[in-house]
């Protein structure tokens, strides 16, 4: 230690802000007596120190579109980049945090509302968080958004024809919807409301997963 | 690009590994149609290009104990060190990702699993974690410890009195408490199970918080 100790009466002393106000895209909590508690690295800092800005890239598609497979070449790329990136995936996300939830329309809301808070922990943390859900309602992927930092949330369609997704297939899971194992199946049973004005649209049955990640890279202003 | 785009049929091939089972540490999902996607960049290839691998700092202890004030100097002296850690704090995460929650034993076990998912997620991606939750229940730290990464969690109680927590009373809870303004209180009208063996304990009323920090950074082999 390169400093003397810290009086114990520092303790009690939390205050780093003008105030505990929560900072922009948070819910009120349940309690009022719930504070914002500041910490003392700066997002400037974490900019200046990573190379890069926390964000959140959220891929939304059908089941087979190629989000997962996106996501894991791009996390990849970036690493090789030097980038600090991580993905969340909805299947993987299932096994822990979201291990409580199915797919009626409420769970699948829940799920990716907490997907989001999770997306903004990672993009305050100063890391890229790439996403992937299939994400098919508008009005949860708007909360996502909101709930990100502002203006470092990049919406990207990840986008097949549903009869391509059909035919690849790569867990069998069309098929079990054709056959009625799986209800409310997106695509099949249940709506995909595809995105208004996304950040970036790629086309799967026409791109290879390298162009597909070039592409995103591009948008990011990162290049390899 | 140096290298020729991937032709779209690679988008139908996710396997990176022998196969998708999940890592230790994780439950199963509630569908059977829930798959474990391996991402490609290995626990071992963040290690190195951070220089230390990531793990979770769960410090627990009375409100008013110090556990947010030690935890906001930990991550910037470890910031100012060039290590990767952020905070989860307990008030933090009840603006967001369990604004859904109150604080019955029910909904204070799901705050903690889902505080010990998320630490976990950041563990994953090879950040330091650092959270500040009172977690007075043995069997939810219990289960936050199954959740990390095997062998990268500590346990850290921030121990001050109750009498001491109670003078310092930084939000003016204790004196709620005492009015019966706020129901369970921990400490007051709520248990605190006091961890057997925690792998460091700190006492507050005679440490000052540098102390603390230098003793947290000392514990992960970490100098200054």
């Amino acid at each position: 230690m390169n400093q003397p100790p810290a009086p114990a009466e520092q303790l009690r002393v939390v205050i780093v802000a003008d105030n505990h106000a929560r900072p922009t895209g948070h819910a009120q909590p349940k309690s009022a007596n719930i504070r914002w508690n500041h910490g003392k690295v700066t997002p400037e800092q974490r900019t200046e120190h990573n190379g890069h800005p926390g964000c959140v890239v959220w891929l939304t598609g059908l089941s087979g579109s190629g989000k997962s497979t996106v996501a894991i070449e791009l996390e990849r790329e970036m690493f090789n980049l030097g980038r600090h990136a991580c993905i969340l995936d909805g299947d993987n996300l299932r096994h822990g945090l979201c291990s409580d939830l199915g797919f009626s329309q409420g769970d699948r809301k829940e799920n990716i509302r907490r997907a989001g808070e999770v997306a903004r922990l990672f993009a305050d943390a100063g890391l890229i968080c790439i996403t992937a859900f299939i994400s098919p309602y508008r009005s949860d992927r708007e909360l996502a958004r909101r709930t990100a930092p502002p203006g470092r949330f990049l919406e990207i369609y990840i986008n097949a024809p549903v009869e391509v997704c059909e035919q690849r297939d790569p867990k069998g899971l069309y098929a079990k919807a054709r056959r009625g194992e799986i209800k409310e199946f997106t695509g099949i049973s249940a709506p995909y409301e595809t995105p208004f004005e996304p950040e970036l649209e790629l086309r799967t049955d026409r791109l290879g997963v390298g162009e597909c990640v070039s592409a995103i890279l591009a948008r990011l202003s990162l290049t390899r």
